[in-house]
Order: C-alpha cells, then structure tokens, then sequence
C-alpha cells in the first residue's frame, strides 16, 4: 500500500496478526473500520481491552472465566466425582449445549505436539495432575478425555492417560464413529474402523 | 456461549459484526485476543481508535488520506488531465502497483447496484461531476473507467458515461480479456468475448 497514513498501516497490520486472517483480508477489514461510525469502532475497541483486562483462567480447572474459580466449579449442582478433559475453552460450551453433561471439566489449552514444539509443559497437565493429586480427599472416579480426533489429540491422549493410570481413576475417551446425518459411504476408512470397535449392543 | 462474561461476549459480538467474520470465527478470534499479551492487544484496540479519528476522505478524488488534500492529489508529479475512477481506495492501491498509471484518481466508494438498494446518490458521483465541472479552466483529458466487470460495474460505468459524455472528455474503460497466466481454454465465454472484442495489432 501507499503510505497513506501510519495508523492505517498499524491497523491492518495488527489485524493480520489474527488468526486465518490474511494481508487482503486484514486491507479489508480496516476499509470496513473506516466507514462505520466512530461509536461503532469505540466499541470494538473498548471490548478488546476489557475482555483482555477482566478475563483470567479458573484456578481450579483453567478454563476461561471472570473469576477466581468459574461458575462450573464453583456450582453446588455439578457433579465433583467426574473430570471432562477438553483442549480448549470452545469445546466446554460444545459439551455444555448438549445438555448431557454435569461434571466438572480441565481445559489444557492445547495439545501435545511436537512438530509444533508444543509439549505437555506447554498445556495445562500440572494443574490437571495437580488437580487429582489435592483431590485425594474428593473421589475422583472418571477422567474422560474429550480431545480431538487428530494425531496431536492421540498423542496427549496417551500421555496423559499414563500419568493418570497410577491414581487407579477410571479413563475414558469419548467414541469416535460416524456423525449423526452423516452417510457411512462417505466415511474414511479409519472413521468406520473405530465405529465398528466401538459398537455398543441395541 | 454459558455466560461467562459480559466483555467477552461483547467482544464476540463485535467481531462477529465485520465482514466475512460468522460466529465461529468470531469466538476463535476472541479466544485468541484472551491469549495475547496485554500490549498486543492494546496495540489492535489502540490502532482501531486512531485510524477511525485520523483517516478522512481527500477533498478532491474521495480517497482516504490524513489530510485534507491526499498526496496523489497535491502531487506535482501527477499527469492532472486524466481521472482514473475507481470503485474501492484498495483498487487505488493496486494500479499504483502497476507503475504504470501517473494520472489522477476518483474513488466511488461502491458501486450503483439497485439490488442492494444503492443508487448514484449513494456513492461519489455527485463530487465526480462536480470536480468535472470546476476543472473547466483545468482541462481533463480522459476519464478511465476503471470500475469491475461485474453487473453493477457496468451499471455504474453506463450511468457514469452517460452524465459525462455531454462534457465532451474522452471516456475509456479498462480491457475485458484473459487474465496472463490463465488458459484460454478456462475462460468463460463473455470474457473470450470481450478479449475478442478487444483485440488490438500487434
């Protein structure tokens, strides 16, 4: 671009530091910003700082929240005997629309992966191992660990299922089959493979 | 989303407002700005606030600027006889890539298209043909057309042409054709045709 204006070129730069946000996308955007009122702008950008001021990870199971402990933790209607492990803040909502679940959860913010150089002291296992460990008086019963399908779900899957053998807590991991509405002739081979393992009797 | 937070939420929102940004991605943008530093953060909201106060449209060809006057426009460089018209500033930025355009600019900001309930009034025609007219003493030479070959393009070029065909300038429009690098063969066919159309000796 021209150098039409420093703050222009900072905007579109920071935007395209976001994530899956390109340069012409990051041009776009702040042609967007441009013509909205200036209230309209105000906004977003008091809704950044804020959120990033007020927003803290819970001390209990590391997901996002306001406060020092979450309101899942801190709820007297959850049951405290399960642990639902997730990779990220978005997949506790995931599990929370379907309305199926009422235990607790540990979001490790990540996974293993080391092609990445993301390792297991790069997610929150401490706190999760930690978390069993202080709980010696609580029961914990199940673990289950709601990671992602991927190679790097896998990976931390084994890793962490390791650690927690030990503690004699039952292990589980959520069934990988074919999704609802979905046609079995379009599954991929490994997909059907796992739904067959994992058939359950009608 | 549970609610979590009020800011959070907030930002979700307006970040969903943007273009081209849906809910999903609104919430991973989100779930990002809580995992940056402060000062990043700072930096984005800061950039937004600045560009929106700063940047104003040029007085003369409508393009964005800092000033009220933009440097393509107070340049003494510039060929002045020539207005290429455009219909977004980032199409400014592209033919400057070019190197091969010295003329002046007329940015539309959009384009006549009534199915989006956007007529001439709505974009910066009036402001064209009110710099046609004070440029009496001035000559121009040439108006290039420089609009997208799209239906509102064209719309856009016919109502154009037909305001400035009585001042008696020479009004061009860029070539239709094969884009260099493509394939004849993955043309489509009003594209042949204009290339065609628009043949010229070798």
């Amino acid at each position: 671009m021209l150098n039409i204006s420093d703050s222009l070129e900072s905007l579109i730069d920071e935007f395209a530091k976001l994530p899956q946000i390109g340069r012409k996308t990051a041009q776009r955007l702040a042609m967007y910003i441009i013509r909205q009122p200036v209230e309209d702008v105000e906004k977003l950008s008091k809704a950044l700082v804020d959120t990033k001021e007020r927003i803290r990870f819970c001390n209990v199971c590391c997901n996002i929240t306001e406060d020092e402990i979450c309101k899942i933790c801190s709820s007297h209607r959850r049951n405290k005997n399960v642990i639902c492990v997730v990779e990220e803040p978005q997949d506790v909502y995931a599990i929370e629309k379907t309305n199926e679940y009422k235990g607790l959860y540990h979001v490790l913010h990540g996974r293993i992966s080391p092609l990445d150089g993301i390792g297991p002291n790069d997610i929150k296992t401490k706190e999760l191992l930690l978390r069993l460990d202080e709980n010696k008086f609580e029961k914990i019963d199940e673990i289950i660990l709601a990671l992602n399908p991927t190679v790097e779900g896998e990976t931390t899957i084994l890793y962490l299922s390791k650690l927690i053998r030990p503690l004699e807590i039952k292990i589980t991991r959520i069934a990988r089959g074919i999704p609802i509405g979905s046609d079995l002739e379009l599954a991929d081979e490994v997909t059907l493979a796992k739904a067959l393992e994992g058939r359950i009797v009608v």
